[in-house]
């Protein structure tokens, strides 16, 4: 009996390459997989759809995309060219979508609006191959302490924004947990995402947290009230899979079967809408 | 001739105690300092008043009061009656306000809604005293990734909202760049502000940041755009007095003077409004 519930494969990258990491999920009871570009080319795009579809696994989403503006205007348009090249390759892995990020400020750059402004250019140029391929981007927004040099575009709000000014075809929204927990305008927005939501990562924020990228951490370790925003994303319209998505150093230090059986038991036990 | 600079004396809380952190702004030109509780109560109340005085300084701010939820329930009342002493304590050394964050979750708690709401409650119970003594209370958004331990306010917006729902008399709005740097809603927000906003404080976002806590920025380090967050405070209505607060393992490890050298030169040099 599978779990409606999908494995970001960086959670185990330290662990597994790709092969074995879907092996586990497998074994584990995931539904999905949601595999990024680099394990996925270590492997090789065929190799890679081949053990997807023969471990009957989901590929939830592609990691990840975006990043328009974060190598300046002189690396723009190779910036679009390489997301155009990613659709390719979701397409051959037949992901659900490809997650994609702002992207930091261009080297030397104090400026957001301009890394902002370069995302949505870059998004437009790219969407009407997204949409010819029926590739969704799964547009997610980053904590803010990611906006220098991660995710220029911080909160929901602004991702709706965005993809209202782009038109929405061809576009969703990615919630993680991790990035929008804070946000005292979660709830109103999810609403206003709608059934535009076409991602839910799951992933809790320790106190303290000692690294900014790499301790994240396990659901029910943390702060974050994963029902309350299971309850907030269903009642906006999306009752889909659930995606683990953990950088954690700590995590990455154990045995991967031990993240998988912790991941799937905090699931069952931390993650699901009350009642 | 003095600085329109105040110096937040956190700044230099390894080198100096009070006394000598008083002496050394004046000898470097600013002219203001905002002290923290802690070293007014080690030096005196009345003795850092006099202190104050003898040097010509401001007391820009007094830091820090809020709080009202971190302790929980049992501990709201405490909470409420150690902000009112902390008001008695800033008229008695003529600062010109408190500083006020939200804190963070009370222990055990995932409800942020309950922290937010505990915020509202309390200062709502000590405004009276803080507008009979004339001391200002600067509410001050703090950055996200401090929302479980230290801030549950973490915008201009949502504070701006508390400040209206209470009726702004009493109320003032403290705007730090290192909190509010990367908010899309920064212009729209501060304009909201106006007139309200009483007190500038400068630390830069430094990349990589290698501690959430003690790895700020000295002006001119990091990613801030100085000069066009000091345009947008101005066009709000504020042309008072910048206060430089930098919680920096860094600069901690520096001798005093050279960091005040510092802060003045990098304060001339990056954080003047353009033209």
């Amino acid at each position: 009996m599978s779990l409606e519930l999908s494995l970001n494969l960086a959670t185990v990258r330290m662990q597994w390459k790709l092969p074995q990491a879907v092996e586990a999920a497998a074994r584990h009871g995931f539904s999905g997989v949601a595999p990024w570009r680099e394990m996925v080319q270590e492997t090789g795009i065929t190799e890679s759809a081949r053990i997807f579809k023969a471990n009957g696994m989901r590929v939830t989403g592609y990691c990840r995309g975006g990043l328009f503006g974060a190598g300046g205007r002189s690396n723009f348009q190779a910036a679009i060219d390489d997301n155009a090249r990613m659709i390719d390759e979701a397409a051959a892995i037949e992901a659900e979508g490809i997650v994609v990020i702002g992207g930091g400020l261009a080297p030397g750059s104090r400026n957001l609006a301009d890394a902002r402004a370069m995302f949505v250019e870059g998004l437009a140029a790219v969407l009407p191959h997204a949409r010819a391929c029926r590739i969704p981007l799964a547009l997610e927004p980053m904590h803010p302490m990611y906006a220098a040099d991660r995710g220029c575009i911080t909160t929901l709000r602004e991702m709706l924004d965005i993809a209202d000014t782009l038109g929405n075809d061809g576009l969703g929204i990615a919630i993680d947990t991790y990035h929008v927990w804070w946000d005292p305008q979660l709830r109103l927005q999810a609403a206003r995402a709608g059934k535009r939501i076409i991602a839910h990562h799951i992933c809790d924020w320790l106190v303290p947290t000692k690294h900014m990228l790499t301790d994240r951490g396990m659901m029910g370790d943390g702060v974050i009230d994963f029902p309350a925003i299971r309850q907030i994303v269903e009642a906006a319209g999306y009752h889909g899979i659930q995606e683990v998505e953990i950088f954690s150093d700590y995590w990455w230090g154990r045995p991967g079967d031990e993240v998988l059986a912790t991941a799937v038991e905090r699931f069952k036990r931390v993650c699901q809408e009350p009642g």
